[in-house]
C-alpha cells in the first residue's frame, strides 16, 4: 500500500484566501472555511478555528497576503496598498497578542513589503507566505527524520495534547517520527493522553492519526503511568512551547506527570521542537511564566476553586532526547547546541 | 465556630426504609431518595445512584432490614418471612456482583437471621444494619485520627477520587483526616483531582468538602504532578480498594501517578483503608486483577480506540504510610501487621 502522507489542516483558496479547517468542529465534522476576507481570517484565528503556534503563524501570513491581493486586485495602490496592509497586519497580530510566531511570521511579511516595490507586493506576500509554510514542512520533515530511529517497525508510542499535523502547517512535530515511520512503510500504534481539560488529545491527535489510517487508542491522563509500567511502550514523543537555555520544557500541563512515569517505567521520553521554540534569555523552566487559563474550562462542584494553568515544566533531567529540525540532541550536547543557535557561550550544564 | 460534622449520605426513612443521596443528580441537586421498596433500593445501588463501596454495603443492609420489616408488618412470618428474606439477599447481592462489601454486609444479616426467632427477625436486622453504619462512622473516626497529626493548622492536601463522606456512611477514609483536623478546629485547604473518566473528584468530593466549608480546589489530574512540585502540599491522602499482603495498593485510576509525583516532589503519600480492604491471599500488585469499564466512558474521535483500566496499583515502596482503623502503620511495620490480622507468617517485605 501507499503510505499516507501527513494531513494539511490549510490550503489556498481559489481567491487567494486561506482554507482552513475549522478545529473547533472536529472530531464529529471535518468543515472547511475559505476565508476570503480579512475579518474571517482574524475570527477564525481569535475563536481558535485555526490553533497550533506553527500553524497560526501560516495561517495569518497567508491572510495577509489574500487581503493585499484582493486590495490590489481592487486598485487599491502604492501608499494606499501599502496602508491596507499596515492595517491588516496590525489587526492579525492583535488576534491572539501572545502568540510568539503570529508577530513572527506577520513580521517577516513586513520586512519583504519593505523591500518590495508597489506593483510587486501582492505576489511577494504570496511568496513569503508560501515559503512560511513550505519551511514549515521540511521543519517537520527534519524532525521526523531524527526521530526515525525511534520508531522501529511495530513500535507503540505515547503522546500528549496535539503537536501533529493540526499544529503545524501539516506534519507536526511530536508526531514527524510517527508519520516518517508510517511513510517508511512502519506500522506504528499510539496512545493519545485525552489531554484535560480541552481534550486535544482525544478530539484532534485521535482524528488525524486515524484519518492517516494510524491505530490510536485514546487513554485519560491518570492512565498514562500505569500504561507506561506496562514496559511495552518504545517512547513519549511531546511537544514543546517553550525550551529553556538549560533544556527545561514547557508544554501543555500533564506533561511533566508523564515525563516522571516515562522515567519510572525507564521508557524514553522525547521532547520535539523547531530550533525557533528554543529562548535563550530564559536560563531555566522556573523563569518561564506559566498562563493560568479561565476557570470556567474545568467543571466543580459549587463552592469549590479552580487551578487551571495551560502548561508546566519538566526538567531538562527528565528529558532522554531532543529532536530538532537541526537533527537530534543529546542531553550532554544540549547546552552546546544552543549556544551554537545563538553565538553566545555555553550555559553551565544541569542535572 | 463550631467545626462542621461530617456530611452523612444515608438515614433510615420514617417507615424504616433507606434515606440515600442521589449521587447522579450531585453537584447539581441534592436530591434524596426515600427507598421504601426492596427494587428502589436495588435500581439506587445498581444505577450507582449510592455508590462507594462501605455505603453499598450499609445501604443494602438497611434496605435488607427494611423489606423484612414491612413483610412482617404487612402479615408475612415463619417460613414465609425467611423466604422473603432469603429472596431479597440474593436480588441485592446481584446488583453489583464483583462488590466485596456488598456480599459482606449481606452474609452477616442473613447470619444474625439465623440465629434470630421469627418473631424477633425485623427488629434483629435493623439493629444489625445500624451497626454495620455504626462500625463504619468508628471505621472513619479510628482512621481520622491515625492521620490527625498528617493535618496541621493550615495544610494544604492533595487527594485523588472520592475517597470522603459520599463513599461511606459519613466520614470517608481518606477525607477522614481532614474532617478530624477541621473538627480540632484547624484550617485545612484540599486539592481535589477531578479524577478522568467519571469526575468523582470535582463532582463528589469538591461537592462535599464545600458543604463542610472546606476551601477545595479542583484540578485536572495532569496538573497534580506540577501542583505538587509547588512545594507547599502537607500530603496526599487517597484511598484504597484492595491492598496486597506486600502492601501494593490498587486504587482509582491515576492514583499511581500521583503517588510518582509526590516521590518526586518529596511529599507524604498516605493511603487509608479499613483494615477489611486488606486482602492476604493477593500477595502483590501484579496479582489484582483490573477492571476494565466500557469504553464509551471515554469520548474519542471516531475510528480511535479507547482503554479504560478503572483502577491502577502503587507498589508499596512508594507508600509513606498506612491509615488504618487500627492505626497508622509505617511501611517497614506492614508485613508484620498482615500477618497479625490474619494469624499467618508475615510474608517478605519487599521494596
Amino acid at each position: 500500500m501507499t503510505p499516507p502522507l501527513p494531513f494539511r489542516p490549510v490550503a489556498w483558496t481559489p481567491l487567494g484566501g486561506v482554507r482552513a479547517l475549522d478545529q473547533t468542529r472536529l472530531p464529529d465534522e471535518e468543515r472547511w472555511l475559505d476565508l476570503d476576507t480579512l475579518d474571517g481570517v482574524a475570527d477564525a484565528i481569535r475563536s481558535l478555528r485555526v490553533r497550533g503556534a506553527p500553524l497560526i503563524g501560516i495561517v495569518a501570513a497567508m491572510g495577509l497576503a489574500g487581503e493585499v491581493a484582493r486590495a490590489a486586485r481592487g486598485g487599491v495602490a502604492g501608499a494606499a496598498l501599502r496602508e491596507r496592509l499596515d492595517a491588516a497586519a496590525a489587526l492579525l497580530a492583535a488576534t491572539r497578542p501572545t502568540a510568539v510566531n503570529l508577530r513572527w511570521a506577520l513580521d517577516r511579511l513586513l520586512t519583504r513589503a519593505a523591500a518590495t516595490p508597489d506593483n510587486g507586493l501582492a505576489d511577494a506576500l504570496r511568496a513569503e507566505a508560501q515559503a512560511i509554510w513550505d519551511e514549515d514542512l521540511a521543519m517537520g520533515a527534519a524532525i521526523g527524520a531524527a526521530g526515525l530511529d525511534l520508531v522501529p517497525d511495530g513500535a507503540l508510542v505515547l503522546t500528549h495534547c496535539n503537536a501533529g499535523a493540526l499544529a503545524t502547517g501539516g506534519m507536526g512535530t511530536a508526531l514527524a517520527p510517527v508519520y516518517a515511520a508510517r511513510a517508511a512503510g512502519r506500522t506504528v500504534r499510539v496512545i493519545a493522553d485525552e489531554t484535560r481539560p480541552l481534550l486535544q488529545g482525544s478530539r484532534l491527535t485521535a482524528w488525524e492519526l486515524a484519518r492517516a489510517g494510524i491505530d490510536v487508542t485514546v487513554i485519560t491522563d491518570g492512565m498514562a503511568a500505569s500504561r507506561l509500567a506496562r514496559g511495552d511502550v518504545a517512547c513519549v514523543l511531546v511537544g514543546a512551547d517553550r525550551v529553556a537555555a538549560n533544556g527545561d520544557v514547557a508544554n501543555k500541563i500533564g506533561t511533566y506527570g508523564v515525563a516522571l512515569a516515562a522515567r519510572a517505567a525507564g521508557v524514553p521520553f522525547v521532547v520535539a521542537l523547531p530550533a525557533s521554540t528554543i529562548d535563550p534569555a530564559t536560563p531555566n523552566g522556573a523563569a518561564i511564566p506559566i498562563e493560568e487559563r479561565h476557570a470556567a474550562e474545568i467543571a466543580a462542584a459549587p463552592g469549590a476553586r479552580v487551578w487551571n494553568p495551560a502548561f508546566d515544566v519538566t526538567p531538562a533531567s527528565l528529558v532522554t532526547a531532543y529532536l530538532t529540525d537541526r537533527g537530534r540532541i543529546a542531553p550532554a550536547d544540549w547546552p552546546a547546541f544552543v549556544a551554537a543557535l545563538c553565538g553566545a557561550p555555553a550555559p553551565a550544564a544541569t542535572g
